[in-house]
């Protein structure tokens, strides 16, 4: 595997050469987006909704620049090919200028290989442990990180898989890097979609899951689990990931229903994405 | 004035070798601390109350690192000293390295020069704007910086001079970059200090202002501003400057007592600044 490559506004330089000037206002002020994107046996998985998103986001805060959805697209697959990629993922950052007197910088590189969860969390469930904190902009993935990064922090030494961050109204919103979905019978329950940030994987569960559940957007109470049968928690990385525990509440240790998502999630990407 | 030299963990190198590599992880999840420190006719502004600060930020985020005070203090007046630098601003930046595997970084570079608000900033007093929204460590300096430079370019748009951020309880708790006071008779009203920034300015004036008013530390409510005489902010670059107008409420034209403060912290600038 090769990461020699990385490319700056359409331009591939050396990877050692992708640097910003600790100077640069605009990352300084996190007046940047950003998205993750996996590479899968060489193909990217969906790139369209990967920068859709991005241009999405960077609309939300008001950061204005000249890229299109094309012209990254095809970015992202000249840097896969000079790298030789095949199971990795690469990041796009998107960079404005607080003073719109220079051009937005758009960096995109390999950050790390593919490495997937262990067995047990999808056939046992996971723990994962509650936080306070709202993000500025819950729809945009945008580098204002310390929240998140901190949340997971505290997850990790509680030795939970992931956090699950509650509004200041006590409404559980998303995962610290994934989205947080619940199941009541034959309901599937998602967050309000100006609450948490649309994630792929969601985006495609809610769509294959459509004839076996009524989808529904509601709030999801932390105070209020005990009226919920099942939750799972989605991201590129993670696939369906089912909850065995919020914070000291074991709140299922049977997903009956989560794993027929899991089954069909499975299906659609393999016929999909490696079969395609 | 020169600003070809900026400073890495203790090291000059020239201003345009201050970069950081674009996948810099602690950069990215925004774990990093900041502090900016003025110089005036050479002198450097409290560098002690700075770098104590810095150190108090890393310490509140977990920011784990080597440096000393007493060090980079030497650092900063080797900076000054290689750039010849008069009246500037610099800015320390301390990243952090999530994987504990690599040193953190500490780079010390010039920023701009000191401009000074407008006269009439002082005499008539300024607008502002209130914003809802909590930063995740309020006593930190980080750059985390996303919430803050939105905010003030929003107040920027309403053509208003501050932004006042008020948390979930709607609680004023200190200005986009600036602290915030208020005075009923002869208190100083200060917010809680685990709500919000320990500014250097706020601190000097808290100190000198004792003998004339009462300080009382407590959460100042954004609907109960009519029972406040005057407001005003104070920051390093600003000094302590007037609030007319928050909002729609034009709250005060007259501030008697601010100008009492703004007095008493000129004539200390002079004495202990100035004439040092």
């Amino acid at each position: 595997m090769n990461k020699q490559f990385s490319i700056l506004n359409g331009n591939l330089i050396p990877s050692s050469e992708a640097t910003i000037p600790i100077s640069d206002k605009g990352y300084f002020f996190d007046f940047a987006v950003y998205d993750s994107l996996k590479i899968i046996q060489g193909k990217l998985f969906f790139p369209e909704f990967h920068i859709d998103r991005l241009l999405f986001s960077a609309d939300q805060i008001g950061l204005k620049h000249h890229f299109d959805k094309k012209q990254i697209i095809k970015w992202i697959n000249l840097l896969v090919e000079k790298n030789n990629l095949a199971n990795y993922s690469i990041r796009t950052i998107l960079i404005g200028d607080p003073d719109n007197g220079k051009q937005p910088k758009l960096y995109i590189f390999p950050v790390t290989g593919i490495t997937y969860a262990p067995n047990e969390c999808y056939s046992k469930g996971i723990k994962t442990i509650s936080c306070v904190g709202q993000r500025r902009f819950p729809q945009a993935k945008t580098v204002d990180l310390l929240l998140a990064y901190t949340a997971k922090r505290t997850a990790k030494q509680a030795d939970a898989k992931e956090v699950l961050m509650v509004d200041y109204d006590g409404f559980i919103c998303e995962g610290g890097s994934s989205n947080f979905l619940a199941i009541q019978g034959d309901k599937l329950i998602t967050p309000p979609r100006e609450k948490c940030l649309e994630g792929i994987t969601k985006k495609i569960i809610l769509e294959i899951a459509k004839n076996n559940f009524e989808i529904i957007e509601k709030d999801i109470l932390l105070t209020d689990l005990k009226n919920y049968d099942e939750f799972f928690i989605t991201s590129t990385l993670k696939n369906v990931m089912p909850i065995r525990q919020i914070d000291d509440l074991v709140v299922t240790d049977k997903f009956p229903q989560t794993k027929k998502i899991m089954k069909l999630y499975k299906d659609y990407y393999t016929k999909n994405i490696l079969n395609n």
